[in-house]
C-alpha cells in the first residue's frame, strides 16, 4: 500500500480525545479520511458540535464529521456520560463559540460502510468511545468486517480494575452489547485497554513544557487541561493525567509501540460485570464448550513504550 | 493463644484435597478438629465417604467427619463435578473399599457454628470446595462471621483466567451465590486463587522423589496421583500437577508464605462470566456507588513462595 494509512476516528470529545485528534492530524504517517461521533464523555450532538470545532481550530475543515448514534445499540439504555471527568462541555468547560460547520448527511456506521468499501482493507477505525457505531456498521453490512482493514480500540481493563467500577471500563461499560458484536465479529480488532494506558502519564512538568511551546495545538490544550489534571488528582491521587485516547491512537499509528496478546475477547452484558470484558489466552483447552470457544482472535495490547509515547505525544502537539 | 491452631478442613476429595489433609495431619502447627464435606471434585456422598476413607488411612478415626449441603445455596443449580480430573471415584480410581466409618449427625454447617461458638475466634475453616457450606453456617448463625477465627478459601482466578472456562474458577463456580455471601460476610476471609496455585507445581521428579520414600501417606498418594497427572498433560501441557489445597492448607498454617492484597470481593452469579470474582483494591475513588461500595476487605493472595511450599508439602507427605 502506498500513501499514508486511512483512518477514521470514531470519538466523543473528551479533552484526550483532543489531543488524540490534534496528534493524528500532525502525524504523517495517517490520513485522516473522517471523525465520527458517539456519546460518552459528552451526549452524541455535543461530541459532533466538538469534533466540528476541533477540526476548524486545527484549519481542517476538508475532513468530514458524521454523527453517530444517540442511543445503544440494545435501545432503553440508559447513557452514561462522564461529564465530571471532561467538563460538562466535554472540553474543559471553556465555552468555545458553535462551530461553523455541520456534520455530513450519512451518519457514522453509513460512512464507515462506504469507506471501507471504497478502500478494501486499507480503512482503520480507530474508536475512542462506545462502540455502538462500529457494531452498527457490522450490523448494516455481513462484509464491514472483511472489508475494513483494523479496529483500534480503546477499551477494556483487561486483568485490572475498571474506571466506572471494580470491573467495567467506560467505553465497554458504555455499550456492552455492541462491544460484544465488535470483538467476536472476526474483523482484524486490536484492543488497548487501561491495563496500558494508565502506565501512559502526561506529568505536570510536561504541561509546562506544552505550554511555553506556543504552537497552535499545545495552547488549545493547556486551556482545556485543568478540569482533567483535577479529575486525576481525586480519582487516582494522580499528578498528571492518562493519555487514554492518544495511546490507542498511535497504536494505529504504529503498532510497534505496544505488545499484543493475541485470543478471544467476550463481554459480560448483565449483572454486577456488566462491561466487563474478558480475554482468553487460549492456553488451557476446557473439557467443555464456553462462550470463547471458536471466537474468533482479536489482539489486546499487554505492554506500551510508555516513555516513547508520551515523547511522540508531546513532539506532535508541539509541531504546529 | 496456646496449643496448635484448630482447622476445620471443607472438602470434596478429589486428590490434591487428599494431599492437603495428609498435610494437615503432618503440620504440628495446626490440630484438625474436623473434616466437613462438599460436592466439588465428587457428589458429596462420594466426598464424605472419601473424607471417612482418608482418615482411615491415616488412622485418625478420632477426627469426626460431618456431611455438608448436596446442593447449591440456590436450589436447582445443576451440579458441576469434576470427576474427569479427579477419577471416578475422586481418588484416582483405585476401587478402595467402603470406610468403616460414618459421618456424625450435625450437617457441616451446623458443625461449624457449633466450634465457632466453643472457640471464638480460634477456629480457622479451610475451605477447599464450593463454598455453600461456609456460607449455610453465615445464614444459620448471624455471629459466625465474627465467632470464625479465620476462612480461608481455595478458590477465584484473579486477574487471570478461570479454570472452568475463561472467566471462572471451579470453587466459586460451584455455588456463587453461596461465594459472594461468604465474601461479603464481613468475616476474616483470605483467598488463594489459581492465579497463585498455578505457581505451586509438583512435578515428575518430585513425585518419584515421593514413591521412593515409601511412607505411609507418600506411598498412598503415588497410587492416586496418575489421572491427576494426565488431566494437567491433557489441560495444560504440563509434566506437573498444581498443588491447588495443600497451598490454601499451608496458607492457613503459615501465611507467611504467601503475600496478600487487601479489598473487597463481589462474585458474578449470572451470565457469561458467572462464577468470576473480581477482587477492587480500592486504588480508585469511583464518583458513584459501586457493588463493591461498602464492602468489607478481605485478603487474596498476590505471590507465593512455591519453592518453599512444594519443600514444605513433600517433607510432611514424607515424615510418616
Amino acid at each position: 500500500m502506498a500513501g499514508p494509512k486511512k483512518i477514521i476516528i470514531d470519538t466523543d470529545p473528551g479533552i484526550d480525545d483532543a489531543m488524540a485528534i490534534f496528534v493524528a492530524l500532525n502525524s504523517p504517517e495517517v490520513e485522516v479520511i473522517g471523525l465520527t461521533t458517539i456519546y460518552g464523555n459528552v451526549y452524541t450532538s455535543l461530541a459532533t458540535r466538538n469534533a466540528l470545532h476541533l477540526l476548524e481550530v486545527a484549519g481542517r475543515i476538508d475532513i468530514p464529521v458524521a454523527e453517530g448514534s444517540h442511543v445503544t445499540i440494545t435501545k432503553g439504555t440508559k447513557l452514561r456520560i462522564a461529564d465530571f471527568v471532561h467538563g460538562v462541555d466535554g472540553l474543559g468547560n471553556q465555552n468555545f463559540p458553535p462551530p461553523k460547520g455541520k456534520p455530513i448527511k450519512q451518519s457514522a456506521a453509513e460512512f464507515f460502510v462506504e469507506q471501507a468499501n471504497l478502500y478494501p482493507g486499507e480503512v482503520t477505525v480507530v474508536a475512542l468511545g462506545p462502540l455502538t457505531n462500529v457494531a452498527m456498521a457490522i450490523q448494516l453490512d455481513p462484509l464491514f468486517s472483511k472489508n475494513v482493514g483494523e479496529i483500534v480500540i480503546l477499551g477494556g481493563a483487561f486483568a485490572v480494575n475498571g474506571n466506572v467500577n471494580p470491573a467495567a471500563e467506560a467505553n465497554i461499560f458504555g455499550d456492552p452489547d455492541a462491544a460484544d458484536i465488535v470483538f467476536t465479529s472476526g474483523a482484524n480488532v486490536l484492543a488497548v485497554g487501561i491495563n496500558v494506558t494508565h502506565q501512559v502519564v502526561l506529568t505536570d512538568d510536561d504541561r509546562d513544557i506544552l505550554a511555553k511551546s506556543n504552537g497552535k495545538f499545545s495552547d488549545y490544550l493547556c486551556k482545556i487541561l485543568d478540569v482533567y489534571f483535577s479529575y486525576h488528582r481525586e480519582a487516582y491521587s494522580t499528578k498528571g493525567v492518562y493519555l487514554h485516547d492518544p495511546t490507542a491512537l498511535l497504536a494505529a499509528v504504529n503498532p510497534s509501540l505496544l505488545t499484543y496478546a493475541e485470543g478471544a475477547v467476550r463481554v459480560q452484558t448483565i449483572g454486577i460485570t456488566r462491561g466487563l470484558a474478558i480475554f482468553y489466552n487460549k492456553q488451557k483447552r476446557f473439557g467443555e464448550v464456553t462462550e470463547w470457544s471458536d471466537k474468533p482472535s482479536v489482539k489486546v495490547a499487554v505492554t506500551v513504550d510508555a516513555p516513547r509515547v508520551v515523547k511522540l505525544v508531546m513532539e506532535r502537539l508541539m509541531s504546529s
